[in-house]
């Protein structure tokens, strides 16, 4: 698929960043299927480029995600009759199967986080890399008040801030700020403005592309290897993948510059 | 069993939220095994009873719990021949099986934390949904001290916080108040009235009940199933769950309710 | 091994107390493959004498340890050949071998963090039982930068701090002094001083001697098993653990001393 041919996403390239921006803005972002859809494509297009070394995600005008679109839901529902309880489950399961792709998408994944983060919003957030909260956003999981358990998303919020916040959060259905989500654990940093925002998130990124890109893409792999594979077995893998970075050009050229105290080639 | 027969306990049940007082206030509600069954026992005949949703567990006269009664298991020792390693098993085993029952319990559990909370006192505070502590109470794993393990309790103390702080806590039998129990994350929030502890309770407890019974039912087991079923699986699983959760009663009238903006019949 | 046989470390025994400081201080303590050697058998030697109830590892000349010594690895990889993978794999293997037997030594492990706390260094931080820091000592993983995975550290960076810190950390190869590792939970107190360093050091080996001494060594194994063992085997095991130690000389001591309201024969 050719990135331009997304319509519930804005995509922008320039210089190894990719820029998502959910563009549903009518419904504070709301994600329908297309969306979701558009999301997995994009995420699959470029598993193999190398080249684009971060991707940022953030909702246009002012919100970031308000979790899946409910009217949708419902209609992609009418059309299934009440015993195929297979296409509901189906409906639900892409969400999950859409937030665990990004979760372990080879590129580093900053999101940008403002006004509401809910539902299917809330666990993009709780899989990038790094997130970055407006003080002021507001997080929630509103599924249970409508009846439903956030069945695809609470698994990455416990995964993201441990059991125990994430009981309290999803059995109370709390809402909190930014602020808040910081202290929790949701997110790494928090900002008051968007000028400040795009000044961290630009910090971020030189400090990511000081760091040598395959080493980034290993490095991710290995730690979501964690709790996964028995540990000495991770640490045997580990000191495997070790071994053929050392003889890469990219192992050879980062311990030369080290030692000849010069910048790698990677580094802009 | 009626739940009014307890001896050790006192029971209150309310609208739908039963109390739990653990009643022994000579010796700061120090648990022996009277008390360990009967809050067995009340846990498991509260599990079928959807209408119970909400279960909060206190101690009488300013303490919560200074953990199992040392004396009682002294004399209980008495009466077990000195290589008779099963009997010794069996009453440390059952403070777990307890903790465990409890932990899993299909109710939202809140704790409310005064003075004393100690071994297994801090054992229940662990695996409560939310814990309020009062920021003067007292915690810590005194067993190490008097030359035992804290078996039953330091698995829960590590789900609970993490290896990172708990590694230090249960080696030095560390004591600490309600403030720093909340920066470790074995609290949720830190009250310093008796009243302010009401008023948050009662705040949680409206909060809980604007959510759907049964999807916070399955909501619970599902954050349980987190790092015990492999995620793919768990993910499988969930999508179930939502499917089911859909098509029944509670699905139908939250999602019916939040397109017509009312409440759902489930809130007061 | 003579514990006085040591090169590269400096070793001091008292009060059942050994000290380790990494004694290379012209490279900040770097790690050469004799060190990790030194601290194996170091840990090695200490595993079965119960007489030694803690382990302080600090470095010499205020740092604690830059990390792998580089040069000394692109040395060692100059005598492997190119297609030796084995001989690069072996190099890297053991710094995981070394920091996987520290982590699981029956001592309780105090880690005095000043200056350079990088790479290796801070994998070493990672599994000390108390960390303590220096509030404006330097951590970081300046791995990725180089072009090489962190590979036998990020398991221990993520088992420390989970991975919603790890990954920002690993991915950004971002540098954060003491408060910051606070916060993050690396450590668990910082000082602002040496002599206040020395002060809490003295307070955690009084509160470290008040705990049994096998009743701590049991319980380290305990709280390392969980995740490993399912739960509710763990558990069984931990009552069997009990069991023994209520029998043993220091369980009857340590109970009686506390109905006898008298300190235990442990406490100095």
């Amino acid at each position: 698929m050719a990135l331009s041919e997304c319509k519930e996403l804005l995509l922008i390239e320039s210089k190894g960043v990719l820029t998502i921006t959910l563009n549903r803005p009518e419904v504070r972002n709301a994600m329908n299927l297309a969306m979701v859809d558009e999301l997995m494509q994009t995420f699959n297009a470029i598993a193999d480029k190398p080249h684009i070394r971060i991707v940022v995600i953030k909702g246009a005008d002012g919100n970031f995600c308000s979790g899946g679109d409910i009217k949708d839901m419902v209609n992609a529902m009418k059309k299934i009759s009440d015993d195929d309880q297979d296409a509901i489950y189906d409906l639900n399961r892409i969400f999950g199967r859409m937030i665990s792709l990004i979760d372990k998408a080879p590129q580093v994944v900053i999101t940008l986080l403002e006004g509401a983060v809910l539902g299917g919003g809330f666990g993009l957030a709780c899989i990038s890399d790094i997130a970055i909260a407006d003080s002021k956003c507001q997080f929630g999981l509103p599924e249970t008040g409508l009846g439903l358990p956030p069945a695809q998303i609470a698994p990455f919020v416990v995964k993201r801030i441990g059991l125990t916040q994430a009981r309290r959060l999803v059995l109370t259905g709390a809402r909190f700020n930014g602020k808040e989500a910081k202290k929790l654990g949701v997110v790494h940093f928090t900002t008051k403005s968007e000028a400040k925002m795009q000044q961290l998130l630009q910090t971020q990124i030189k400090q990511i592309k000081h760091c040598a890109p395959d080493a980034n893409r290993t490095t991710k792999e290995l730690i979501h290897d964690v709790g996964e594979i028995e540990q000495e077995s991770l640490l045997d893998k580990a000191a495997r993948t070790f071994s053929k970075a050392v003889q890469s050009e990219e192992g050879r050229e980062g311990t030369s510059a080290f030692i000849e105290k010069r910048p790698a080639y990677w580094v802009d």
